[in-house]
């Protein structure tokens, strides 16, 4: 390995630039991805090298191939700030430097933007849209996005103000406001040459329509303008019956409105029904797939960051903690029954063998049951007044696995230690399993029904209050049987 | 209540329309929603009642008003197939019953379709895309699939036949083979009138451009086609660097790359190049949605189903029960643990008051770190070259952890039973999470290195193999310095 410091000049040129020469890349790529590396390791690792060796110009040449989204994700992975501001630097172009920003998440971001002029921050957002802008701003400080937003174009300013003043996870916070729409009584020759005219919405798929009081009135695709007469007014071809939503619409329902109707883009009204922006479907990808992330991480207890190597340590451990104490003091209750069961347990001290089974089974049975049902509510395959249809199926499932799980133990229990220990365990598992998938699949509805984030039941309320029901139930079994168990 | 059979002339036909009033199902959504339930509950119960009551006029009315994406939502819901049959009936015009078919899941199609001919399916199949045509004949028997097949156009059903033959999750098999493409030495001119005759690629976002070989060779937008003079050859205006997939890659990969690259759709191509088909980006937005419902039930040991109420309890069951069975083993393990140590539990029992917690602990916090990690995995912003950086980090995040949690066990300890209980349990536990947090991290990397979906690693191995640790830990501690527990 050479130290950053190394002259450029120790070997010719033409060798080094090899490094950045696309079969190469291609060939090295074909052989690594076979030993299960992805693309994006090698590029990560050939930026890394080039970085090293201080091989300015080759790097600048390789990122000038590169599509702005994947030197985005290179700078999210470089590991220092330094490191991410040099590749950053190193963009060729406004434009595209402009583009790579929008794709970076908050963490790199501020860290590319740390050094920067506000003078040169507005030009690189001069030609990003409206959305980009905002996202960006929203992650520097208030003050700062003033200054900058002072800096660009008026027109442009006010539109991202618009923006920012929505909060940023509901439909009027992620939209854009440079949409493509026309009066109703436009006829379709003049709708050609708006669109042949119109700069900033670049991707136009559908036409919206509007009447004098800017209120959405229908919805033309671009095909459809160019099959009929040109003096056909809009009014005439459009469809009425527009899907929107409204400017406060969370952005979860907005992603699932347009995944459900298969939509490209989905315009949004404020309460008057005027049309302000629209939302496009690939900004409904990274939606659902965050919201996917979230109810994940939140089911583990790990709601605080999206990506990994980001916050500090001690910010995640903060937001992690509340979590596991909750377990601690669920666990610990568990733990106050087996100490004032104590004298059943030292008494026949094979029960202590079942403990673990007992205790982890139950929560494992009821994970399996809110996971299903947290994921159907939040998709949408499950509806709250499907409760009792997947109350009883899943009960039925949780009874059927218990008997399986039950009688498994009642063998071991029988063999291990003696027979009848063997019927308590066995059957304080099916109870356990009973009580266990009956209350995760309530559990998640009630909260949703409550308004509450059903995507936390899975997590530590319903399996430790599962683990305290099994060892209950196995406990006192054991105590009024006691006597069989000698 | 009334029963199915009442004659439907008891109440005036008006005030039994309003039921499917849009005015006052609007009230009523307003109402209800600030009550919890959703715009779809009701439209669902609405169904069933005017089901129940038999009035087919007023249902078949109300469904003429829906989209048939929310028709198709209604027939999943409905639970028996009896009623499913009813309602797709009563949807009038077969293009229509055709997306509502589009937009089924496997089992609802199966039950809809069961009593109809294979000719009237081919007619409520006509006006589908290739894609969904080969969707919906995926769930029927393949022997019926190929006699509906027979009875279609041969154009068609060659389109269909050709996505058929590649696997269902990957490129080929989710592409559309109705795209739009033109030879590169097309003048813009014929490219706009070619574009106005094609009819069956309804949705056109890019014009691809391919050379005499139907080799893909370049990309270009509607937009372009409309700023440029007439007479302009596409060779000259398109863009040559086009991201494409090729028919055998993953979907879930196919979907990584629409989302990072903000596609509307990706071309598909055969290995030598040639341009077979294109995924449009609502279709990715199912595979994302799939694929992370599908991620969360695995590390639940839940895969059998994307939706709940569908497949058999006894089917339900048997998929559950593998990884219920590995968390039994795992846990009988544990308690072999504790019976081997069961001497030294008879004699100092208080040692059973921290059980559970120093069970379930290690592995809550190994379960935080993996679903990070297997999350991160799944969505790019964890790459497996980041191995070393995201160990260190967790490892410290758990370090954090285990001394809060610890420090609180030891003064409980201290509390309850004595101080030197409670400083052995606070020392497992930092033990305990130090292990976990090492093993969740290494774990889903090594596991994805090995080409093994990573998602498994979250569910019972870590969880079990942390249990088992952690028990370890506590009890050959414990045993060490019994004196000082006595």
């Amino acid at each position: 390995m050479q130290p950053i410091e190394r002259p450029v000049e120790t070997k010719p040129p033409e060798a080094r630039a090899r490094v950045a020469d696309k079969d190469l890349l291609r060939e090295t790529l074909r052989d690594q991805t076979e030993r299960g590396q992805t693309k994006s390791d090698i590029v990560l690792q050939s930026v890394q090298r080039l970085l090293r060796r201080g091989a300015i110009t080759n790097l600048s040449k390789m990122l000038g191939r590169m599509h702005p989204a994947d030197i985005a994700k290179v700078v999210t992975h470089l590991s220092s700030p330094k490191e991410k501001r040099e590749v950053f630097e190193l963009v060729r172009g406004e434009a595209k430097r402009g583009q790579v920003l929008s794709e970076l998440d908050g963490d790199s971001i501020q860290q590319v933007l740390a050094d920067l002029l506000h003078s040169d921050i507005a030009w690189l957002l001069k030609d990003l849209g409206p959305d980009d802008v905002a996202y960006i701003l929203g992650f520097l400080p208030e003050e700062r996005g003033k200054e900058i937003l002072a800096l660009m174009k008026t027109e442009d300013s006010t539109e991202v103000a618009d923006i920012l003043k929505y909060p940023k996870d509901t439909a009027g916070g992620i939209m854009t406001t440079e949409f493509f729409s026309l009066p109703e009584d436009a006829t379709a020759q003049e709708a050609i040459r708006r669109l042949q005219q119109a700069t900033d919405a670049e991707m136009v798929f559908y036409i919206y329509v509007t009447d004098k009081e800017d209120r959405l009135v229908g919805v033309l695709s671009l095909r459809q303008l160019l099959t009929v007469p040109p003096a056909t007014t809009l009014k005439n071809i459009m469809t009425r019956d527009v899907i929107s939503v409204t400017v406060d619409m969370d952005q979860e329902e907005v992603a699932r409105q347009v995944a459900s109707y298969n939509l490209l883009a989905i315009p949004v009204v404020e309460k008057d029904g005027r049309l302000v922006g629209i939302i496009t479907v690939d900004d409904v990808v990274d939606v659902i797939r965050e919201e996917a992330t979230e109810d994940m991480l939140k089911m583990a207890g790990a709601i605080e960051e999206d990506s990994v190597s980001k916050s500090s340590s001690v910010g995640a451990a903060k937001v992690r903690l509340p979590w596991l104490f909750t377990n601690l003091v669920g666990s610990l209750l568990s733990g106050a029954i087996l100490w004032y069961f104590r004298f059943t347990i030292q008494e026949v001290v094979a029960i202590v063998s079942f403990i673990p089974v007992i205790a982890a089974m139950g929560g494992n049975v009821g994970l399996q049951s809110s996971t299903l049902i947290i994921r159907g509510l939040a998709t949408g395959t499950v509806e709250s007044t499907d409760v009792w249809t997947v109350f009883f199926r899943e009960v039925k499932i949780g009874l059927l696995m218990g008997v399986a799980c039950g009688v498994i133990l009642t063998a071991v229990g029988w063999v291990w230690h003696q027979g009848f220990l063997g019927m308590v365990v066995g059957a304080s598992l099916i109870i356990a399993f009973l009580v266990s998938t009956s209350m995760a699949t309530i559990m998640p509805i009630v909260l949703k029904r409550m308004g509450v984030d059903p995507a936390v039941a899975a997590g530590p309320f319903v399996t430790t209050a599962n683990d305290i029901t099994g060892i209950t139930i196995y406990l006192t079994l054991a105590t009024l049987f006691l006597e069989h168990l000698r």
